[in-house]
C-alpha cells in the first residue's frame, strides 16, 4: 500500500530544491544547479527504495523495477518560475508506488523524471529524445534564449549518466498531473481522467510591409506591418467560429515588430500563430483558414508574408486499458466526484505513446493557475489522486 | 552670391564623416567619433569663412556674423541608419549663405548645427536645451539605449565648447530639410514652403490581464492583454473617422507583450500610440478617444488599464515675414512648382519657435524615403532650394 505521509514528505523536500522563497514556487529549469540536485536526491530514494537507477544520456532518470513493469512518472524540471506540483506531482507519485510495489511485492512499477519537459529547448525534449521523437544530435544544437546548446547544458549531469534505457521492458506508462486548467477546480470534482492529449500546432508568421517614417508617411500610403497583424488577427476569430469546438484554443503569444519605435511605422511584424485540438481534421481546417487569411491580408495591404516552418504534435488517444484502470480507481476512491476529459496541455505521455500504450489522470489546479509560483492543489486531492492510481495498479496485476 | 558646387562639394565631404559603406547613407549618431569629427571639419569650414565659432555645452555649433543676422541651420548627427540629407543639408546650405554673405557684404547671416536632433536621448534635445525647452541638468540624466547618460557622452565635445551662445543676437531661423515624405516627390514639384509644424502627442498604454496557460485556458475565460490591444486598435481606428483629416497621422510602433511566448495567454501588453496633427483641438479629441477607447475596452475585457506620461508638442506656426519671403523665392526658382505644406516631422525650428520667428523649405525625398541608407535627393533639388534660401535672404535684408 502506498503511504499518503511518506509521499507528501516526499513532495515537500523535492520542492526545497530550487525553492523561490515565494509561496511553493521553485526555480529549477533543465540542467541547473537545483535540477541537478533534485535528480541526485530523486536517484538516492530510488536507490533506498531497492529500485536500479539508470540515467540516460540526456538525464532522464529511471527507478526500475524489472521487466514488465509498468511505468509511473513525469518531470520535475520547472519553468524559469514555476510551481511545485507541475511535473513533480507525477514523478513523486511514481516514486511512492514503486517504492510501495516493492514492500508490498504488489506487481512491479518502475518510475522516471524526465528531463527538460518545461522546454528550455523546446518542448518535451527529454521524453522526445528517448522515444525517438527527435535524434540526440539535432537536440544537442538546440540553443536555450541565452544561447546555450542542450549538448553543453547535459554535462551537468554526466557523471550520473548510465546508458541508454530499453524501453521494451515497460508494459505502459501513466502520468499524474495537475490539470493547469479551471474545469476540475470550477466543479468541485477531484479526479479527472484523460481521454486524450490534444494536437498542437504553432508557427511563426511575418509580414512584411515597409518601415517609414510615422509623421509623414500618410495613412493611406502606410503598409504597416502591426496594422496587418491586428487584420490577421480579426479576421480568423471571425473564420474560426464556424470550425471550433469550446474546447479549441488558439493564440497569439509572442508578436516582435521591426524597428519597434514609437516614431515609426513598423515595417515587420513576426508573430506566433498556436492553436490546438483534440481533432487533427479540425486543426488542418484552422490551419487553411490560417495560411488563407494571411494570405488575404498580405494581398490586400501589399505585405510579403512568410511562414515558419509548423511544430506539429498529433493528438494522442490514451489506451483504452490503461484509462479504464483510472477509470474504475476514480470511481472507488471519488464516486460521482470525477470525469474524463481531454488535456489541453501537453506532457511527456504524449512522446512516450510512440512507445508503448499511456494513459493520464489529472487532479484540480486551484483558480486553474500554473507556471507560476501560485500554482497549488489542496494536499486530499493530491492523495486521491495517489490512490486512484494505486487503485489502477493493483486491478491491472489481473 | 551662393556657389552650388562649393555647396555641393561642401556636402559630398560632410557624408565621409561616418560614411555607411552602403549608398550614401550614413552612420553619425550625435557624440559619436564620426559626428565629433564632422563638427570640427564644419568649424574650420565655419572659420575659413569668417565667422566666428562658438560651440555650447550641448555641443551645438554655431558660426556668427554679428547681431541682427539671420540663423540658417539644421542638424549633423544622423539617426543608427541614416542618410546623407537629413540635417545634413540644412546645415551646409546655412554655411554656404554665412559664406557667400560675408563675401559679398550682403546681410549678416549666421548658421548652426544643433546636435542629437534625432534623439539619441530623447528628441531634438540640441536645440531644446538651447531653447530652455528642457534644463541642461535633466538632460544629462537622460539614457541611450545602450544605458549611456547624455551628460557623459557630451564629454566627446568638451574640448570645443566655448560657452552659452545668446539667441538674441538673431534676427530670426530658417531651416531647409529634405521632406521625409512622398508628396513632393510624387506631384513632382521641387519645393515645398512650410506653413506649420504638426503637433505631437505619445505615451505608452499598457493592458494588464492574466497570463495564463495556452493550452489549457478557455478561450472564453481568457484575459489576453494581446486581444485587448487589437480591439483598442480596430476600435480607434472607426472612431477616429470622423475625427481627422488626410493630413492626421497615428500610429503604433512599439509593441511589448508580456512573457511574449508561443505557448502562454499574454498577460500584459505595452504599446506606444502617436498621433499628429497641425490643429491642437484635434489632438485634444484624439486623446479623449483614446483614452476613452482603452477604458471601454478595459472594462469590457476584465483588463487593468494605465498610460505613460504623454509627450506634448504643439504645433507650431511658421513666422509670416520669413514664410513670405520664402514663397516669393520658390516662385523666382521654381514657378508653379511648389507649394505650401505642413511639416509632420519634428524639426529643431519646433525648439528655435520659442526664441525667435522660424520658418522651414523642404525639397523632395525619393519615393519619401528617409532614416534609411536610400535616403536621396536629386542634386538640382538641392540646388534650387539653396537658391529658394538665397533669393530669400536678399528679400528679407530690404
Amino acid at each position: 500500500m502506498t503511504d499518503p505521509d511518506r509521499f507528501l514528505a516526499d513532495f515537500h523536500k523535492l520542492r526545497s530544491f530550487g525553492a523561490a522563497g515565494v509561496g511553493k514556487g521553485v526555480v529549477r529549469p533543465a540542467y541547473g544547479d537545483a535540477d541537478v540536485g533534485a535528480r541526485q536526491w530523486l536517484a538516492s530514494r530510488m536507490t533506498e527504495a531497492g529500485l536500479r537507477v539508470e540515467v540516460d544520456p540526456m538525464g532522464n532518470v529511471f527507478g526500475l523495477a524489472g521487466a514488465g513493469s509498468l511505468l509511473v512518472g513525469s518531470h520535475s524540471d520547472s519553468q524559469p518560475e514555476g510551481g511545485w506540483l507541475d511535473g513533480a506531482l507525477g514523478v513523486i507519485a511514481g516514486l511512492e508506488l514503486a517504492r510501495a510495489a516493492k514492500e508490498t511485492g504488489g506487481p512491479p512499477v518502475s518510475c522516471v523524471s524526465f528531463q527538460d519537459e518545461e522546454g528550455r529547448w523546446g518542448v518535451t525534449t527529454g521524453s522526445a529524445v528517448w522515444a525517438g521523437n527527435i535524434e540526440q544530435d539535432k537536440a544537442d544544437a538546440l540553443t536555450d534564449h541565452a544561447g546555450i546548446a542542450l549538448g553543453d547544458a547535459r554535462q551537468a549531469m554526466d557523471t550520473m549518466v548510465t546508458g541508454p534505457v530499453d524501453p521494451a521492458q515497460f508494459g505502459g506508462f501513466i502520468e499524474m498531473h495537475i490539470e493547469q486548467g479551471p474545469h476540475l477546480d470550477t466543479t468541485g470534482e477531484r479526479i479527472g481522467v484523460v481521454t486524450d492529449i490534444v494536437g498542437i500546432r504553432d508557427m511563426k508568421v511575418t509580414f512584411e510591409g515597409q518601415q517609414n517614417h510615422a509623421g509623414t508617411t500618410p495613412m493611406h500610403l502606410r503598409r504597416d506591418a502591426f496594422q496587418a497583424l491586428a487584420a490577421f488577427n480579426a479576421s480568423i476569430e471571425e473564420r474560426f467560429r464556424n470550425v471550433v469546438t469550446p474546447r479549441t484554443v488558439w493564440t497569439i503569444g509572442h508578436v516582435s515588430l521591426h524597428p519597434n519605435a514609437s516614431s515609426i511605422v513598423p515595417g515587420r511584424a513576426v508573430f506566433s500563430m498556436q492553436w490546438r485540438d483534440a481533432d487533427g481534421d479540425r486543426l488542418k481546417r484552422m490551419e487553411e483558414i490560417i495560411r488563407d487569411t494571411a494570405a488575404e491580408v498580405a494581398d490586400a495591404r501589399g505585405m510579403t508574408l512568410s511562414f515558419g516552418p509548423m511544430l506539429g504534435l498529433e493528438p494522442v488517444e490514451m489506451d483504452a486499458r490503461l484509462r479504464g484502470a483510472l477509470e474504475t480507481g476514480a470511481e472507488e476512491v471519488a464516486p460521482a466526484r470525477w470525469r474524463r476529459m481531454p488535456s489541453g496541455a501537453l506532457h511527456d505521455a504524449t512522446n512516450v505513446s510512440r512507445l508503448m500504450p499511456v494513459a493520464m489522470l489529472f487532479v484540480p489546479s486551484i483558480d486553474g493557475i500554473s507556471h507560476a509560483f501560485a500554482e497549488d492543489t489542496r494536499e486530499e486531492d493530491l492523495v486521491a489522486g495517489l490512490k486512484v492510481l494505486d487503485a489502477a495498479v493493483q486491478r491491472l496485476r489481473r
